[in-house]
């Protein structure tokens, strides 16, 4: 990773950061189970200015990790424009408008599927960086609350 | 995730994802540490037809969870299009040939540094897929072999 632009105040980076959530369809999703295997997969998410929504199937590993293991890092956008999230999760379920603003940004509905759940993440925290040169001054959440 | 084209036969996925595996710089690295919880990071990597390497300082998390658990799972390309490979990681290192090759690759030359050893990734699954009509026929690679 190699610098470039110069490194964005952390006022940009967090409204950069809230677009690309309000915006961007698909997260990468890490998650391990108890015995420490890493599992990668891309879902789709929406952001309700809270938190996000995942779904995926019950039988799937993202949902069995989780279950007995419910923390996670994901990321958003690029490997050189990351946003990244750390976050606890729950069955807690959207709303019918957030459930259907999940099928509509998705393209996928998970609401007919019977083993199609909701899961709800809560970041704890949330860091913005391009390049080398933003490592510095990436934190824009803290223990679940905004620093900017 | 939505169909859109046909699905790509096997022999252009394995096609595809070799160009990936050449000539991406960067990947998504998912790895846990014993406890499980999980860690996500992009990093460079060069793919030298059988092996990957990777470069982190010892004190990353990626380099401590993998140095008590030498697992991971790592993508490169899009969420929507994906090579997902799963593999283990040991620390022999790189040929002098190889080790300039991922300098030049990457704009990162770990050499000089005095705590970024390279790891190397051994796969034994390699899956790719653009969307969900892909879903099936996704496997290139178990148990170390190359299905086609």
């Amino acid at each position: 990773m190699t610098a470039t632009d110069q490194p964005r105040p952390l006022a940009i980076r967090k409204q950069d950061t809230l677009h690309r959530l309000t915006h961007d369809v698909d997260a990468w999703v890490s998650t391990a189970g108890l015995d420490g295997t890493p599992y990668l997969i891309p879902l789709s998410f929406l952001w309700t200015g809270e938190h996000l929504y995942l779904s995926t199937a019950t039988t799937n590993p993202t949902a069995r990790n989780l279950h007995e293991n419910p923390r996670l890092q994901l990321t958003i956008g690029t490997v050189r424009d990351v946003v990244h999230v750390i976050g606890t999760t729950d069955d807690t379920q959207p709303t019918p408008a957030q459930a259907q603003a999940f099928a509509t940004k998705a393209g996928f509905d998970p609401r007919p599927l019977p083993n199609y759940p909701f899961i709800r993440v809560t970041p704890t925290q949330i860091q913005a960086w391009r390049e080398a040169n933003e490592l510095k001054d990436r934190t824009l959440m803290t223990n679940g609350t905004w620093q900017i």
